[in-house]
């Protein structure tokens, strides 16, 4: 089965919309309650859910519960996710406190960085020194990682983390990083997502229809 | 003329690999050497160029300089770019210093939050009470804005901003915000960009072939 990045992050909206659902009440959903909240089509959120092999019945809708279930296990969330961020930074220290993760089964088990200003061994997530990195990794059994350091120096830690055993990294330094191709790589680019906004701005002030998702 | 955001998104990052390629002395680049820096097919660098009508030469390539210039201006920074950010938490407060937004021309002018614990009007970037957004927004001539606050307050914070006369957003609130047709809204949501690599990561140990760009 091929399975795309956006086909993922919908699967994890439906699941986000059905949290609320349940919290309202609804012991059943239909695919036009999840189109409306995600803001996709009902034969969008069909075609995935068969894509996933999951199943409903047309006038029955789907179990709330059940799917709920069925969505956690799908997407890796019926245990706790560990996590570590490299870089304890403005962006690395926002995501070490952010609260959402929790909220949706990741924990973020500690924070690494090269500073020493930065170790803080006894705080809530503890910071500790990039020598650590490997054992922790391996101790904790740890797959996933997040990159928050200065683009000069990512390459370098992205290679450090792969030795230490990360199999999956979300980046947010602004460059394009080489792993081996067993290696996941999500690029979250604030930058590039804050240009976008400026240009698109831009364009419709200009021409009310330059707007076009996606392509 | 229609323009997608990952189109854009692609112009932001040869520019910001045509900086990288000037540092090193290059006078002129090739539509391959911007292909290599950006990950993308030369074929591919030369049908954006020529969508939004930038010219080269096959074999002679294109002005560094020149091409900088060109895409400056078509991204709308050709100008310093002012911005605000409402929302001065966790991801606020990293994203009011981090240091990228200032080397790409994008200026954050002032944070704001409905906390009084917050408000601090005497700091590099002043954060200020939500009742001064319209007057400031209005006297410094501010369109983009940032939304950095729990989702349970982004909808009527977008209301206030858009109220205040802000044409376009980058949130962070992890929910779909409802807003006039002309008003452009780029969601970047944290949680579903780590789901997604932790999904594709399950994946790829069972299935090697399991990854797939976009789609």
């Amino acid at each position: 089965m091929i399975t795309t990045k956006n086909a993922i992050i919908r699967l994890s909206r439906y699941k986000s919309a059905l949290a609320r659902l349940r919290n309202l009440g609804f012991v059943k959903v239909f695919s036009d309650n999840l189109a409306d909240a995600v803001g996709v089509t009902a034969a969008q959120v069909r075609k995935d859910f068969s894509m996933f092999a999951i199943t409903g019945h047309r006038r029955g809708g789907y179990q709330t519960d059940a799917l709920i279930e069925k969505l956690n296990s799908l997407l890796g969330k019926d245990s706790l996710q560990k996590v570590i961020v490299v870089g304890c930074g403005n962006i690395g220290s926002a995501l070490m406190k952010y609260k959402s993760f929790e909220q949706e089964g990741i924990k973020i088990a500690a924070g690494f960085d090269t500073s020493g200003s930065f170790v803080k061994k006894s705080s809530e997530v503890p910071i500790l020194s990039m020598d650590e990195l490997q054992s922790f990794v391996s101790k904790h059994k740890i797959h996933i990682g997040v990159i928050a350091v200065p683009e000069a120096v990512a390459q370098a830690v992205l290679d450090q983390m792969v030795a230490a055993g990360i199999k999956g990294v979300l980046n947010f330094a602004p460059i394009r990083l080489r792993a081996p191709e067993n290696i996941v790589i999500n690029n979250v680019n604030l930058v590039l997502e804050l240009e976008s906004v400026i240009y698109f701005t831009r364009a419709v002030e200009k021409n009310p229809q330059a707007l076009v998702e996606g392509g």
